[in-house]
């Protein structure tokens, strides 16, 4: 691969910053090139970590820069939309940590100015980089699972009590996100019941249910709950031929494919189309695969390479990160309305990429 | 002990009727008197497994005799009205397979009659008489777990497509009769939402969600599945004190009681009566309690004896099972609205029981 | 398949008798002829639960009928060689309950008397009959596990500590009468090394160790424990190609194949012969076969009567019963001198018999 | 606390110098003062991650440095003898990662020079600062447990076939440590039987059991693999009152304390002092202690600080290393002669330390 090495620089050295920065350093199709944040001495211990890495404490003169090929963005939710906007503007292709925004409007604003700029936007949903979700993506792509009938996921744990967002918008976006990227259409579901509870008085949801419909009679849902002692991260997807389950817990075996199921054959009876179905199972063996060790957020980070160098969006573009916006403001309107059916915004969203090559990337 | 050994009648000999005969034959507090069905040869091979109950064929002969105190019925929901009308209006005490209607309407004229006439009209709901649930049921009355938060129960397996009911009435009477049970005043929710799915054309739902608000902000929730590979016995109870978890497949540890969770402590801040509210974390032990080895038809039928020596209801009473039918009815109407919640009937199910000691029973 | 259907007689109704009377009468190749103990209650309950079988107590008078073809002894094991004796000498194939007997040089006369008159002597190694024992077997003869390199067997519980025999001839028996089953050769180690502990007084051994060089530097090891408040029956077999994992307890995934393991390649240096040994890793996935459900000791009674039809010896014949002995022996005389090593009796145990298909059998 | 703040060195900068340096750099009770390795960039790239601490490649200058208060030696086995003493005679407290050497004599030496000189020799048994070897050490300690029976250790795993040394020398050294540390007296067993096989040709033991007699006719067993495809770090510890077992690979549940077992009372039957024995079931309930999360690494530079500052040995002192190393010997003398029972040298292992409280150290 003779492709130029990009030089990125990444904005917030908080939480996830120094995560982005030290896979930046390490891969072969990145530079880490400048780390920024207000705070001088934070942005300077993650750049010092990382040789060459130069500080900045202004965006603007960041900006300014020319050496600089992409920004990926940590800070706050709510700074996302402007920040990413004065990076499209000032020519940047540009990488959000998930949530893409807080608000739908603006990953949408965002899409389009990356658009008409022809930059590349990114939603970085580091589990669709895991080697679990790579894999799973694939065999429901090759058909290896049927049809979808129906996706199940639960994230559950003893988890922090976030001050600013329930219990939906801290752990939900995981689940959708990876349906997302598992699903061949993407996460598109024409409407979502939220159904929220608040038992010990946080002042929001501390315990929460979607249900989503998906095309074909199917059903999508999500259980998330900071207030379970048991850790749980299990995603079940049931199809026609084959049903997965990932239990990200279980190292040994995250992935089982149970090759056994209920089939359904209907027949006509007579000439009035009568119909008879007749239920039958299949009994057969479960598979689990190896997967390779691989940090998922190296493998971000060469996906974004490739999609600058390349022809099509990233796997987990802007609008990926929309959809889940989406689906995430339909459920506050369903809260809103003690689990009423929310319909989803239509239209928002654009259609998500075609399924494209996962590119390998790798430190050199 | 010296009350008078009871004897029962157990009508319809087809799936259920065999564990009924076999466990009023083992105890010591009754006699197997007859066992009754359309179908001579299969009740004749019902009661020459346990020695000299009758065979009868006709209900109105059976009802007839005055050597017969209660009447057990296991044939089909469609049927239990009839038949436990005309038991107890032949003055028999009656326990009723579950569900113990068709309908909820039914129900409450069963529940009306045997009150009219004093005798006991009881729900085999079986599982609130293992020795898990009974001990869940001591450990939420003894206030081990605290104020309720949340129940989540899952009961998923690649399950036969029902001919004439869906997933909801199927599997979810199992997990209603148990919170009923272990829920000090009995599952009494405003409202329920049902999500059902019938992603391979059976024509019923084959996959759902119940949801059901609980006093207090808490939130019950059920998961059914009849098209999982993988098969799931799983109720989570979490408290204010403690959580706990029920994994009936694990018959090394069935109950796992965890002493962790959060607490939330608020405090005025000033005179303006603003809060602060301090969450913090508990970690601690996990406790598992030592199960005795019972089983549960065993319990249920000494309740039943119980309930006819005493002055209260049996544990499970026609109550129990009216409530279970009056959920199921509304997660019927929130169906057909296409998820939208549903009020629970108000007024047709009476107070539950007093919460009584359980009776040990047990075979001679 | 027209053969004649046979005629069965167990003798002795205890514990495991009435399981052998139950699978002969639901078997389509066998007819439950008689039941005989010296109790006439109990050998007629047994006899009464199966239709028409008659009850004997008198052996002699059993043995006189000419209307028997084989008998089942379920006696104690003390009395196995005598039974037996009785029964071939009388013309009757004979099936015995595990152990073979109490000792090898009985069981030896056993298998050599049967021999002689060209009768069927099967041991009733019923774990040998399981689904997933006969899977293994096929397994390993197929070559998919490749070169057996080690064998560890866990044999774990809180178990009854028996009156008459310690923990190695009270639990081994079954680990080793399936490891004879599933290895080619059957197990015929040239030598034993048996560690046992008393800790609790018991005045047997109560938790114990046994360790079986196999052939080509191969290793068994057997783990049985009394004192053990967790249950677990695991056994692991480590092949060249694959390892499996056999888990009883885990009816969700009872055998594991892991398709990776460690790979030594050596290759010549030079002219001196100097070999360099590079080890290398497999990782590759896992598998799970479907089993089927049927109850073992249904295909042992068809495993019988194939072997009466038929011109080979059944799977677990009186040699492998005595196989059993011998290893048990050799770890008594290991135990009597603290723990050395014990040679296994060479000679008495004859060659296994050669794998043929197992049969399947069935009820009508 | 007004103890001074110690100085430390660590000598070797490979596998495990770093971590050593990490954790004396994090301690509240230690600075790094130094790094030597032969390998000057090495060594300078685990000093510059800890700020201040030099670097050496002289052994010689490091130990004549007199700002020097402890050496921590992570180089090959083989040179920890020769270190050791070199520091000791400098007048340097030592702390050398297991094993202590890489032969008992040479472990003899080192304990005699320390104690001549009045300095702590310490073995970095890592695994006995994790919080569960502590807590399983004090259950052991107050009794919570009763009298051991019996200590089944399991180690396996697909593990690096090592050049230099066999699964025992790689493996056992944990388990013998741990065992060593919760048993009240050490673990001085009086001999060994190794059993160890080598299927793959490696020229090496690559599976392997260790069966070690305890005092009161209680048994320890370690099994340990380089072959299996599985991963289990379990150790289970039967008391006469309870039985602990040691899950280290779930992080959920690491300790379950069954409080169940297998009860004997032995009466005197009359004045021939007969005695009956009466063997009986307790079945209680299981109990899971919740573990702080701590690095044992840092408790284990706290328990040096503390023993420097004190007046009693560390809890893994030099005898320790050297108990650990008797049994291995004696378990290398077994294999010599195929399995045999091996003596364990008595008088090389000084008593072990008397039982201290653990110091709780951490960071500043």
């Amino acid at each position: 691969m003779d492709q130029k090495i990009l030089r990125a620089a990444v904005v917030g050295a908080g939480y996830w910053g120094p995560n982005l920065a030290r896979n930046f350093a390490a891969s072969n199709r990145w530079e880490l090139a400048a780390v920024c944040d207000l705070d001088a001495d934070r942005a300077a211990r993650v750049a010092n970590a990382h040789g060459g890495a130069e500080v900045e404490t202004s965006l603007t003169t960041l900006l300014a820069r020319d050496d600089i090929d992409a920004v990926a963005i940590a800070t706050p939710a709510g700074t996302h939309h402007a920040i990413a906007l004065e990076a499209l503007r000032a020519g940047k292709h540009v990488v959000v940590e998930k949530p893409i925004a807080d608000r739908a409007s603006a990953a949408a604003e965002m899409v389009a100015e990356a658009q008409a700029r022809g930059l590349v936007l990114m939603t970085d949903h580091t589990y669709c980089y895991t080697p679990a979700a790579r894999k799973i993506r694939e065999m429901v792509a090759d058909g290896d699972l049927g049809e979808i009938l129906y996706i199940d996921s639960v994230r559950i744990n003893l988890g922090l009590v976030q001050p600013d967002v329930d219990v939906f918008w801290d752990l939900a976006p995981h689940d959708l996100s990876i349906i997302d990227f598992v699903l061949p259409g993407g996460l598109q579901p024409k409407s979502v019941a939220a159904h929220g509870a608040d038992p010990i008085g946080a002042g929001k949801s501390c315990v929460g249910y979607l249900v989503l419909p998906l095309p074909g009679g199917a059903v999508a849902s999500v259980h998330v709950n900071w207030l379970s002692p048991t850790k749980v991260r299990r995603m079940t997807i049931g199809g026609s031929r084959r049903t997965l389950v990932w239990d990200d817990l279980n190292p040994q075996q995250r992935i089982s494919v149970y090759d056994r199921g209920v089939d359904l054959e209907t027949q006509a009876l007579d000439s009035l189309e009568r119909r008879a179905a007749t239920i039958s199972y299949r009994l057969g063996d479960t598979w689990s695969p190896a997967l390779e060790e691989r940090e998922a957020l190296g493998s971000m980070v060469s996906e974004l390479a490739a999609a600058i160098h390349g022809t099509r969006p990233p796997l987990t573009d802007g609008a990926a990160g929309l959809r889940v916006l989406d689906v995430l403001e339909a459920a506050d309107r369903s809260l809103a309305t003690g689990g009423g059916v929310s319909l989803v915004r239509a239209g928002t969203a654009p259609e998500p990429a075609l399924t494209g090559e996962l590119v390998a990337g790798g430190a050199a």
